[in-house]
């Protein structure tokens, strides 16, 4: 049983948790049968937080994690506070196999899609 | 004469904003003829802020600004701060056309790019 796990920061403003929340059913409708499970959790202000996302899908019997940080930049969130976290769980939960992928930022692929949607909004700039 | 301006929010950490700044160059390798230039500005604490930022592409005889907030979520920062700076340099250059594109968290092919992402950091779990 397989989760992917979607880790951004948590905003006061309902709309930014909102727009996580909606990426994650964006991606849970296309991963096809990658995940049994695609879920978000927040490291401030927002619910769920990461601890409480986790034991979910430990009560679930997930067996894989896959942590995705959705941050742009390689921040102290990214460096330490999600790795501490997650090192924490492992320690709960020591069946569960927890794997960090690179950050949003990091994704190559960012460039070109940002490029694509600039043709698209703009054409008279193309 | 074009430019895209990508605007990000500002790190304390050199390394966040050279993430930026190696994505402008990214977009600017890849651009084609679309724009004479491609660069990138700040809100806070790095630089350039944006208003220096813009009166460099003014000087170099722009005609046409893109602005592309590089943020994650609809927060203050896209809703109110970037549109505020953007309303008064239009003020003070009256012959540049300025346009705000849709931010980062905003666009459609973020999911697709973090599944394939995904996969290929973790084929076992495709």
């Amino acid at each position: 049983m397989k989760a992917l796990l979607i880790v951004a920061h948590g905003s006061r403003r309902k709309d930014s948790n909102d727009e996580v929340r909606r990426l994650a059913d964006r991606i849970r409708e296309n991963s096809g049968p990658a995940f049994n499970f695609v879920t978000c959790a927040f490291l401030e202000i927002s619910s769920p937080q990461v601890d409480s996302a986790i034991a979910d899908l430990a009560e679930e019997g997930v067996t894989d994690i896959l942590v995705f940080p959705y941050f742009l930049a390689v921040g102290t969130h990214v460096s330490c506070d999600i790795p501490r976290i997650i090192d924490e769980e492992k320690e709960g939960y020591p069946n569960i196999h927890f794997e960090i992928l690179p950050h949003l930022g990091a994704l190559q692929g960012i460039s070109s899609l940002i490029l694509k949607q600039i043709y698209k909004s703009a054409p008279a700039t193309a």
